[in-house]
């Protein structure tokens, strides 16, 4: 199955549609029509089976999809065989609460490291992992070479630390800061998660209809 | 100005916009053009100026962006005049978090109530407001009107809740539940933060690129 060319909106998706499925498999559903997936997606079915056909189908004409297969194939695709090591740069409030939130969840991540730039910080636990002084970050790197960074510091320290990954094996990066990665080195694979963006663009469009 | 059928993907890219300038408008950069800015954001000039002229423009041909002027635009565009009132249910480690970033942030809201179920909570201090029994929600909304709504609560507590808000004044929904509140009462508005989500599509683009 090649996933080489499917685009961002459609790989947004996926989890999704993982969620539901694995809803499906838990309530002992054994098939569903791609109308029924769309239905309870709030989409429309041909927008279920242009998706699923990006990945080489997983349906049978007539028949719709075997829950079970569905779920199997889209968890391959979403967790893969082996969890990806990630790292935490930024120990605070905001990075704590993402440490317990990416060590617990079933997301195919493995927290390995956490580094902070506060001495106070530095040696706390993390869940699994012991804070260490941001300076040893590149060094890190290089003997581990984790593949994904969760960064909860802000964006001047965002920016300083961005051409040590770089330099890294690092290649996804799990921003919360508003320091433009992608922009920094397009070879970063970006996923922005702009909490305050989120909050102002819903408080727009709250006003608006109130206007 | 009227900004009754400015699209989706255009309200969501204000923000960003609002952030670059308030930086030019700190830098004390007068003028800029839309190809700078564009620059700045990578985008393309085209793109700023069909984004700005959905508001009534902004710009002077020939002399591009008074930043100041763009600034005051887009801060009375995103920040309203008035803070809107937004409510927190569940008081967990995220609720926490976010409880934080919303009294903190110049984000244009203002905490005015707190909700969880668990006892061990109710009674707590979160930043300006104390965790409430979530029993007492339908009657503070009553009493008090709030605009928004923060969901940090799981799938259930979530869907449970739903149709206590649907009764309420609440219009906008920050939602970190998998539960789909447009789906529930299209009269939401719904800005979903799915932070699984964004982790496994991460996860799935970088290991396609090492497959």
């Amino acid at each position: 199955m090649s996933a080489n060319k499917i685009s961002l909106p459609v790989i947004k998706r996926l989890p999704r549609y993982y969620r539901y499925v694995a809803d499906l498999k838990d309530e002992g559903i054994k098939t569903i029509s791609s109308s029924e997936l769309a239905a309870m997606l709030g989409t429309t079915a041909s927008q279920v089976r242009q998706d699923f056909n990006c990945f080489g189908g997983f349906g049978q004409q007539g028949i719709g999809y075997t829950v079970e297969v569905l779920h199997a194939e889209l968890e391959k695709l979403l967790l893969g065989g082996q969890a990806l090591d990630i790292i935490l740069i930024g120990a605070g409030r905001l990075g704590r609460t993402m440490s317990y939130f990416i060590s617990q969840g079933s997301l195919g991540y493995r927290l390995v490291a956490a580094f902070d730039a506060d001495p106070a910080k530095i040696g706390q636990k993390l869940g699994p992992v012991e804070v260490q002084d941001v300076s040893a970050l590149a060094a890190f790197c290089k003997a581990n070479n984790p593949k994904v960074a969760a960064i909860c510091v802000p964006d001047e320290a965002a920016a300083e630390l961005s051409p040590v990954l770089a330099e890294s094996k690092v290649e996804g990066v799990w921003n919360f800061s508003h320091f433009d990665f992608g922009l920094a080195n397009p070879a970063f694979t970006v996923e922005n998660v702009h909490l305050g963006d989120s909050l102002m663009s819903l408080g727009f469009r709250v006003r608006k209809t109130n206007s």
